[in-house]
């Protein structure tokens, strides 16, 4: 039976996981969350959505959206445009990508609409809870500062993850709770799991290690 | 031989050019472009850059970048994203999407060392002669208040492409002038030559027309 | 006894409340409050927040202010500049100056360190409810499609008065609830006060009336 | 006779220069300049022009303004209401609070509209000449790595400041130029002078200088 719990990989902007490099990884993952049954869902940049999602059959999910709708808006991602692309989901509200309170509720009305699945990053407890009113399908808690700092969340600030997971239960029991900030390892991801999360979000661990497979089987290994 | 004015269309981001649409607006302008010998550059959204940079062989471009690197920049559009999706060069500071003068310098170095082409869109005189300063390939000068106004630049407001031509000329020869807002017929085009520009940027007056072939085809008869 | 509801004043950047013009219209503002005994605020612009502060008695709030700390933040607005200018609270959040979720957060916290009165607008049900589990002293819902629409929202719709009021019940008993849009009169005012809600914001009803003492005091007849 | 070189002093949001610090901050710059006869430009916060205009006789400047008109701009910096604080005159584009080339270009002709001083910040030779097209009545170009840094940009990079004066020259003479960035001594203005400058911006060598009036005295001193 195939693991409920999520593995968020965010592409970000990085060397390795642009263009042909971004396609390298995916396959990567593909093969890993077939081989072991779990879910792996990968985040690229908006240029590389079309081609990764035709290359895998895994979940491919776009860094971002604006609340723009079809018209005049050069230069702007519009929802429906990478849903197109293949994108079946969306991170919203990322660290280095912070969105308005309005824009939020927005675009998870939108994503909605559209049947893409919603992530809304967050910093701490209490935007948590505020994210979880407005009815996403997950939040994913990263406190900014332990953000590519190979410490993980889940060991130096477990507090904010029970927090989190305590705070959204008390507004919106159908929101699931994520994390992120310094997961790399299996451990970092049982430690999360325990903590009452349901996945974690991640990045530079597995995309710029020297050898990205053996580190995604490594964090894996934490779903066991 | 080929004539070397330029059409650039901007797909914005209209239903009728994202997506599956983007593809068969983009085969039009192919076909035109081959039929007739003459240089149309077709600008879609950053999700649609791949699919339809495979699809024709036209130039591509972006309809924007951001001023950003590789690494941790979640939702941000890095220039080598688009360039290895098939870009070949780059719209900058469309009205719709204005940049701060410190990133349109950057942009159009960074665009120089990716070995794209650069087009930084202004509003008026001043602002056209302050771009051609920092030595894109194209300037277009495009009024916003006539911007999908349906009245053409080159018949409302001529003193505007004159005085960009002028000014570029007096500051850096080697920048090319285009002109845009409003235009759509032959007319139109023929107008935008004949008062020393090398070309036009338009989008709505081709994209939402009901029959884009044949605005194409009346459009390009102005270069004749 | 004073009237425990709230009259919150916005000055936005209009001609009738810049400058001389700011000082003019605060004192009919306290002359109202005073003779009245009601709760009237008034929102200047930055720059004025100074001179009004130290013409009058009644509390002066700060239109805004930016998540900055003491630095290297040039043309920023600092929260202890405009504290130490006599403001005494803030709006936040602003249907004219929108802010992202994490800043709400920050700045609510911000301003309770500098022992100031925090009001967060928002725009619908959903958004109130999660700027109120940010714990602010007020939250000020306004539908942004009736902001200076002279149509009030507490007879166009109520049910987002009712829906928020009940939605801060819900998570966060120690948050009041001021609503806004279309307000001028003293009915709109009274519907306001029935439908839940302490006080309201408003603007354009009151600064650009013609006779603002007049219509300020048809607007405080609503709370008797 | 008046030295006609210009001191600009930058006070940021530094709480050695916020509020009553502010004040006696430029008390200080007022004193200096009067003693000296030499013409110190004070850049305050917003909330502070208004007390500080009416404290001294030295000119006020904005730190920065928007390109929004009188009406609905909650939150927003109308230049109007900086003029009437008391400001004559206005920072743009310093390198903390960046504009869009097409405001620039706006803000300058508001200025002079208005009948103020604009000063456009710039962070390398070629935005330099670009925003002297825009005819301001100065360009300080600051190389961004340098601000703050306690290196003088006169010392370190002498080509960057020599090369804006030519550039400045080519293309519009009547536009003046200053430089900034790690600027606090004598030797560093007298440098910048040397290298075809009429005055400096500068913050932090004076405004957290132990002793203010002291660091002030020694800058005044390379303009002998």
């Amino acid at each position: 039976m195939k693991n409920k719990n999520l593995i968020v990989l965010n592409f970000k902007a990085y060397k390795e996981s642009t263009g042909d490099n971004a396609v390298k990884l995916v396959k990567i993952c593909d093969e890993v969350a077939r081989e072991n049954n779990v879910n792996i869902i990968v985040c690229p940049q908006y240029a590389d959505i079309y081609r990764i999602s035709n290359e895998v059959d895994i979940p491919v999910f776009a860094q971002g959206i604006e609340n723009v709708k079809y018209g005049s808006n050069t230069g702007h991602v519009l929802p429906e445009s990478v849903k197109e692309a293949g994108a079946s989901g969306c991170l919203l509200n990322h660290s280095e990508n912070r969105l308005k309170l309005a824009d939020i509720d927005a675009l998870i009305q939108k994503l909605k609409e559209l049947g893409m699945t919603s992530i809304v990053c967050t910093n701490n407890i209490a935007t948590t809870k505020a994210a979880a009113v407005l009815s996403p399908d997950y939040v994913a808690v990263e406190p900014p500062e332990l953000i590519g700092s190979g410490i993980s969340v889940s060991k130096a600030q477990p507090e904010i993850i029970t927090g989190s997971v305590d705070a959204v239960k008390d507004v919106n029991k159908n929101v699931r709770v994520l994390c992120g900030a310094g997961i790399s390892t299996g451990g970092d991801l049982k430690s999360a799991l325990k903590l009452g999360t349901e996945g974690v979000l991640l990045a530079s661990g597995i995309v710029c290690a020297k050898d990205p497979k053996a580190a995604l089987l490594n964090l894996i290994s934490g779903l066991k």
